[in-house]
């Protein structure tokens, strides 16, 4: 493959070299199931146990409050689907409160639950920088609520929630507070105390680890239905024969992404401003879509009147750079964002949505090739 | 680690070199994201397709019949949860019928179903080889019976059910059969149409893949509640981004395993065989568990009278040998197993369960190793 400028970080990353090495042995060298009684079998145990005290110190947590999953979606699922079922069961109630910027992982399971299960949801909304207000989430309290989830920071457009406010309120009302982390994990502080947390999801993918291993934080007292039933791996709460390599791999990169923070999210951050500053004068239409500065730091997306995204996209494919529309673009067929709607961007103006999420890789050259190129595309396009 | 004769391939195997050289450049080469819109992403979606193509021509069944997934145990989750929560949706009933030697992941999901979801099973019984009788699969079929899910081969004493017996049945009274075929996978003949099986689950690490990869089929027309949800990933029905090293590292695995197996199932079965009449000789107490003859090639298990399996295990470990017990001995609580009950085998002698699964690495003489070891370990703690 020709060298490319990859600017779709927050869609996947690769593996970094560090990585790859600690979760090579794992294949062909430390191969035993950690369930068994012998000496492969221990390698392997002993290595899930120190990959689940690494991540705990990140998160300021216990190891046992970690609960290695397949991926951030399955993550999502597991925390809402397993505290709503035992919430109901409790007789706790069945209602779920959410917000208009979650990711579908969040939001098609509570509409699963609503449309199969007899749940119900309130959607708290957001301003037109995608921020959530705390008191709506307040207001949105009901006597049977029994689970609150909101993202962390949000895929599309970038925009960090006030997460600590709404876990100070949910935790004065009892309810527990679970976050879609995927985004925000490598890049934000991830201390489950200082963010009033109860449920923190996690995927290996955003922040350098392989696509198909994540994380989910249980609360110790949080009551969890297992969604995947079988052996009594990761203490009763999620069967299935761990995946050694993979879950060494998540400590590993989310350990160097936690050392590297302060420096690379500035230097992330640098070239992002650059590149916003610079796509604005260039074409002083496109609007830049999320918070200005409650951002995260790799993340710049935009609105482009007069394009539409996938004919963008492949027009900067062509030309080697690798970006993203931030909507469910992989089918060919454009939908505007549901994120995008609720900020209270046109529908129109929605098609035209273009997300650059920069990473470990991308230097100050990269940023000068885009601002280059996409000019021109915008103009070709526009021309059309 | 010093040099192991390593007899625990039922539990997990080493991943392939010819597996692991198709496998590594997704890591750092072709990292994009196959929901993307750019060539990285392409590269993903392409070998993503290859894959499911592959595992479709060997299974017999369409590309879109596949759905990846993270594990066996996802697998069997997916289709008896899928299966039952469609079905009683779509008001057929809330029976399962299942039996008395499957793995945790089916009876553990069924048992939760019928825990918190209002569902009921009927299991049916095993004969002391193990082996159910299909007569008893139609008897045990009610109008409201919505899924009947068998295992294929035994994890625990290797006996290989008469699946497509039990799917003629199944396919003459219109009730879905699924089979956790996680044993079976690269030994046995996977042909879907021959098995007269709609739904049936692999797990990637039984066949030289990594652990953290499985692949459920799903015949056409078999409704199927999602039950992980968000994007659209594998048709609608799991969500998720795709794990494209570990899928296309199961496709090869599968394929490798399916071409070798004629001549490797030959070569395991002579040293099973050897294993077993040595053992038979040397310890004429112990006594075969499972089918004689229709048993995994690469599997031998036992019951050894007056020895607890544990300290068999952890002698055996310390001689560098890795074995099993074949119940779930992790925990170091020594619990019989329930599939060795249903055969009618004495709760006591239940407790001395020994099980030595062969693969590729294995040779004439690791055998000889075993059977020098193992009576010593026998009488020496008998002796205690």
């Amino acid at each position: 493959m020709r060298r490319v400028i990859y600017l779709d970080h927050s869609a996947s990353t690769p593996v970094d070299a560090r990585v790859l090495e600690v979760m090579m042995p794992f294949f062909t060298e430390y191969y035993g199931n950690p369930s068994g009684m012998h000496a492969q079998a221990r390698a392997s145990a002993q290595a899930l146990d120190r990959s689940r005290w690494e991540v705990a110190e990140i998160l300021g947590c216990k190891p046992k409050e970690i609960i290695f999953t397949s991926c951030g979606t399955e993550s999502n699922n597991l925390a809402i689907r397993g505290v709503a079922f035992a919430a109901a069961r409790a007789g706790k109630g069945r209602h779920i409160i959410t917000s208009a910027c979650e990711h579908s992982a969040v939001t098609q399971t509570i509409a699963q639950l609503c449309e199969h299960f007899g749940f119900q949801q309130t959607v708290v909304p957001v301003d037109r920088w995608g921020m959530i207000d705390p008191a709506d989430v307040e207001r949105a309290l009901r006597p049977d609520t029994v689970l609150i989830s909101i993202i962390y920071a949000n895929n599309e457009v970038g925009t960090i929630q006030p997460l600590a406010e709404i876990g100070a309120i949910a935790r004065a009302h009892g309810i527990p507070l679970h976050t879609d982390a995927v985004q925000a994990g490598g890049y934000l502080d991830l201390n489950v105390d200082r963010l009033n947390v109860d449920l923190l999801s996690l995927s290996g993918h955003k922040f350098y680890a392989p696509k198909g291993v994540g994380m989910l934080f249980v609360r110790e007292g949080v009551a969890l239905l297992p969604q995947q039933t079988g052996g009594g791996h990761e203490r009763g709460r999620r069967a299935g024969t761990e995946n050694v390599p993979y879950i060494v791999a998540l400590a590993k990169a989310l350990k160097l992404a936690h050392d590297m923070r302060p420096t690379e999210n500035e230097r992330l951050a640098r070239l992002r401003d650059h590149l916003i500053q610079g796509v604005q004068t260039a074409l002083p239409d496109a609007q830049l879509t999320g918070h200005p500065t409650e951002r995260l730091p790799h993340h710049a997306s935009f609105v482009i009147p007069g394009v539409e995204a996938n004919a963008l996209l492949m027009y900067l494919d062509m030309a080697g750079i690798c970006a993203a529309s931030g909507s469910a673009c992989h089918t060919g067929i454009a939908e505007p964002s549901a994120v995008l709607l609720a900020m209270g961007i046109p529908r129109q103006l929605a098609l035209g949505a273009l997300r650059l999420t920069l990473g470990r890789s991308n230097t100050a050259e990269d940023i000068e090739m885009v601002l280059e190129v996409l000019p021109a595309a915008v103009r070709q396009l526009s021309a059309l």
